[in-house]
């Protein structure tokens, strides 16, 4: 997505350590039309399934989650990172985060996640797959269908990509980052 | 707004202690296309302001902020609740949570909230207007400012409505409810 490419290139902030900064843009201050943009990318690259629901994760999934299931008319389950009150009420799992050294839980209402469910799960980094296996999980609790996995940028010099084709699940990513250094993004050709 | 009362009416759970579940097309399941009329709504009643930014609060003012910002074409901001790591980046303030019984911190970056910004804020309750009242000192701080408060549904028997009258606050609730029991919703007349 070539939009998506240079506005990376405009506004992303890069730095040693494979750190990429899109706060500008996508994970603070968010640009409606571009997200509109992304949305639309994401129907052309699932067109060919037949989902029924959009699942995604607090927070910067839901904004591009929300055009999404606009463009489709599907609903969109946001998976909760926050404990809630009825935990038998709902699946939940553990997620390990590099970023933060530390490992939190995710919740999903059984209610809102069922057996025959054709899902596809819509966040917006791809980097060691670690939430989206976690979400993987839940569907499998549920008993539903994953179809697919779309990120908005993916880090293709960490593991997640392999990880997740490793499990038989379809990615598709927007943008394909090989390399962030300070000041610099090499995209994979 | 009738199409919200009645969803609300159909699809909400109340209860006891004026506590209201909109956890299958608002909090944790979102319908994309009531979200959409709301965000139109929303841009009627601000139809007279000269906004430049939406500011919101993760997780659940996300969805109708950014389908508010795309009707505008307006930036949108959502305010953190996860602390950051270059503090001195970020406003921030402390914000108590009655729900919970617990205080939490709120940031949003300096870079997104300026001097001379002519900002709305949206959420999806008004209850004792913590939050609201968190997110106005910050944009205070910012030297920006406030034009308005917009919500999905206020609990009108709770007395953030006139705490935020109270600061000079224009708040514009979709739907207003008057009282909360076990399966039974009033509505403000």
């Amino acid at each position: 997505m070539e939009l998506l490419k240079e506005r990376i290139k405009i506004d992303g902030e890069s730095f040693d350590g494979g750190i990429l900064n899109v706060d500008s843009f996508i994970s603070h201050q968010l640009d409606p039309i571009l997200m509109k943009n992304i949305a639309e990318e994401f129907v052309k690259r699932f067109e060919d399934l037949n989902v029924n629901k959009i699942i995604t994760i607090e927070t910067s999934g839901i904004a591009p989650s929300i055009l999404l299931g606009l463009a489709l008319e599907l609903p969109v389950v946001f998976v909760k990172k926050i404990e809630p009150k009825n935990l038998d009420e709902f699946y939940s799992t553990q997620v390990y985060s590099f970023t933060k050294d530390k490992t939190y839980d995710i919740y999903v209402n059984k209610q809102y996640l069922s057996e025959g469910d054709n899902v596809i799960f819509i966040d917006d980094f791809l980097a060691n797959g670690n939430a989206a296996l976690g979400v993987r999980y839940l569907v499998k609790e549920a008993g539903a269908n994953l179809l697919g996995m779309g990120f908005i940028i993916e880090k293709s010099f960490q593991e997640g990509r392999d990880r997740l084709l490793n499990h038989g699940i379809r990615v598709e990513s927007l943008v394909r980052i090989d390399w962030i250094s300070e000041n610099s993004i090499e995209f994979v050709k």
